[in-house]
């Protein structure tokens, strides 16, 4: 047996997220059955370094799986994205110890959120970033209320009600907004991010961008630990998760 | 009556090309419907300054059609675009003389092809530029090349069989080649386009870059008006009409 590491691309239009889920189209659901399919019916388990939700995007998601076929990291490579749907590719296959873990050993991610400002939103953009119908937004003011989420903080008020984790408390290292044409583009780095975490900052530094939320309440706002002083979660398809760093 | 002229975007990967066909789920099909809709089930006939194929994408496609309804144009794009697909947008609508032709009027039309030249192609480009998985071609070739074309020809040789154009001459004004990243991008333009003509140059000028034709092959290839004498059609989804010239 050999694990193997995989960064793996894949646009989120298509899918019902990232996890396996009965009767929907999973990125998890079509590379397991690649994965059998080259294992003679066998199930191969993939481990991911997290989910990505329905429609969100990855240009370096992480996997990790063990195989017992000895072929070399490149022909493994082809043989995957040969049989692939073109929606996911990988991108790179790496030989890793055996108690690699593709979550567990997560030292931190990044990510990218895209807002389209221009009049008209171009047909092909639809699903790759959110449109605003010309709205442009006061980045400095992102800027500035940015600064308060920078740092170690209980960050419970961005994040979605629902969910099991108990610690709280996350470090965002990097937050930066900077224009690319007539896109805004937001990226946010951290040693872990909660549940819809990084689409409810989106959410709420466009409310202050577009005037709709004082910059000084962001820091009442963490300290509050309250989801419903937030605003509102950043539709999905402006999301990728584009890196995942390791030792 | 009045006469409007509408520039239009499409991402061709979900239709089988601009007009009508039976069954089909096309470019104008669909404006003809919201159209209807906007005139109370009264049928509104547009006219394009041509067709493109399954899977081609527009960036700068130009229709017009008459419309009894005296909204302004703002409106009139609103309207269209609310109620059109997300992968069509009015980018613009004017109003024009009676005597408009948006096909009869063309002076001249420029057109992209995108290659992808990535070791493995982005999932986010698999509809939009033709992967090439890796080869890099001989862009000084594909240009000198490229020098046999420019000017006025009888292009038979560029132009599918089936087609019931007699005049197969036509003018090509201009012809570049330029890397944007990975991506080779050709642009085109010129007074007019035979059926298939940018795809077959496309795909000619591919095989120079890749050592497989001569540069000198060029002009002989035009001289004989002969299909057979040139390339492969290259696919349909790297190809763009970017703008359409009128007076």
């Amino acid at each position: 047996m050999v694990r193997l590491k995989a960064t793996i691309s894949y646009d989120g239009a298509a899918f019902a997220g990232y996890q396996v889920q009965p009767g929907e189209r999973t990125v998890q659901l079509e590379i397991e059955k690649v994965l059998a399919t080259m294992h003679k019916g066998n199930q191969v388990k993939i481990t991911a370094s997290g989910r990505t939700d329905a429609r969100v995007h990855a240009t370096g998601q992480v996997i990790h799986f063990d195989t017992p076929l000895s072929i070399p990291r490149e022909k493994y490579q082809k043989a995957l994205n040969v049989q692939l749907p073109r929606d996911i590719r990988v991108m790179k296959v790496e030989q890793v110890k055996d108690n690699f873990h593709a979550r567990y050993d997560v030292l931190g991610k990044r990510y990218r959120y895209i807002w389209d400002c221009s009049m008209i939103q171009s047909p092909f953009r639809r699903h790759y970033a959110v449109e605003t119908n010309g709205v442009k937004p006061n980045v400095e003011a992102m800027q500035e209320a940015a600064q308060a989420i920078i740092g170690k903080h209980d960050f419970s008020c961005f994040c979605a009600a629902n969910t099991s984790v108990i610690d709280k408390v996350r470090i965002v290292n990097a937050l930066e907004l900077n224009w690319h044409g007539e896109e805004l583009h937001m990226t946010i780095s951290g040693n872990g991010f909660l549940y819809n975490m990084v689409r409810i900052i989106a959410g709420t530094l466009w409310e202050v961008g577009t005037g709709k939320r004082e910059i000084s309440s962001l820091s009442q706002m963490i300290a509050s630990k309250d989801r419903s002083q937030a605003g509102k979660t950043a539709p999905a398809h402006g999301l990728y998760l584009e890196q995942v760093f390791y030792e």
